[in-house]
């Protein structure tokens, strides 16, 4: 019982996606779900991408966390449109919690939109929000063990950050199995080694999200 | 609807959760049951403790990861018995996948069990397995940020790891702002500070296992 239980909520999700989808298609707006444990760096990776895109790329953020709004006021000091989604207690964001923010951000003058799911690496997997794609960021704090323990979050994202790469020489990380592992979960995956910190490898990644960006239009 | 749902899944737990607590309660062991972000050393922590408490204290570990089972392969190595749960997909562990375990353990031969639950800082706070207490580890590369953003974890742990003291110095995380946003959500809290891979704090953490182990006899 508990399985339906599951299943119809799922069912229900991915209905208001499919509904969410349309609508973002209808505005030429790329949508990216980023997900992560929390603490790997998600909002300062925001942070650094709004600077740098600033100017050639229209983007929005929708925030996501169980409670406190302290991210999106960090990413209101950029000056873009951003809506705070508080869970109170739920672990990830679900198709109707983002459906709900649609009246709040200014869809038509938007080219890029970037959700900032709950910090953790299970539950978001499995809910679809009607975005283009996910991306997942791994710490290189968190060890290079997690693609084959979590491998679910890893299958379903088109590109991984491996962020923090300024703490590899005081780590056991290994960039080499990590790559190696990932790609044995997702051949397809586009992995970004980045310091959002110092600025390392940002550049690349931001290159990605304008090319993405100009397909979707 | 799903409230009564998600309430009578609770309500179930709660139930075998008690059961499991009247058998420990039984056999005279203390149960800790361990919870964090993946990747913040909850492991390595055990490997640690482990070897410390060997001849004095009599430890079994379950271990709980969404799949694979190299972190029960790590504790195997050290000799003392340990039984793998793998949720499959499953975000948390139960009460009654603990129940599950007891005809795998020598209950009547330990003195202390932990539970390293599954690498969330979410839903395993809303789980009893039946434990003595519950404690929180977090890792320095995290940030300070934390406790406000995920205080359900906070409030019912009886203690809280900063662990990854030895990258302090090549992160933000300030120590003194954890210390005071961790005591306002749980006053009653102990805090130990850490570096489970170079053993700095351990033998604090240790001493106060081994007491709490003393009283539960």
């Amino acid at each position: 019982m508990k399985v339906n239980v599951a299943a119809n909520i799922l069912a229900a999700n991915d209905s208001i996606a499919r509904q969410n989808r349309d609508i973002f298609r209808g505005y030429g707006v790329l949508v990216i779900n980023l997900m992560s444990s929390p603490g790997s760096g998600k909002t300062t990776i925001l942070e650094r991408t709004i600077d740098i895109l600033q100017g050639q790329v229209s983007m929005g953020v929708i925030e996501g966390d169980v409670y406190t709004s302290r991210d999106a006021e960090r990413i209101e000091k950029k000056g873009i449109p951003v809506v705070q989604i508080n869970t109170v207690g739920g672990c990830h964001l679900n198709a109707g919690m983002v459906a709900g923010t649609f009246e709040k951000l200014p869809l038509g003058d938007l080219n890029v939109i970037v959700i900032e799911n709950v910090g953790n690496l299970v539950c978001p997997a499995e809910y679809d929000l009607g975005e283009d794609m996910k991306v997942v960021v791994l710490s290189t704090a968190e060890g290079n063990d997690k693609p084959f323990k979590y491998p679910a979050m890893f299958r379903k994202s088109s590109a991984v950050i491996a962020n923090k790469i300024d703490l590899l020489p005081y780590t056991d990380f290994e960039m080499t199995v990590f790559e190696r592992d990932v790609q044995a979960i997702n051949p397809e995956i586009n992995i970004f080694p980045m310091s959002a910190r110092d600025g390392k490898g940002i550049e690349v990644w931001c290159n990605w999200i304008k090319q993405m960006s100009e397909a979707k239009k």
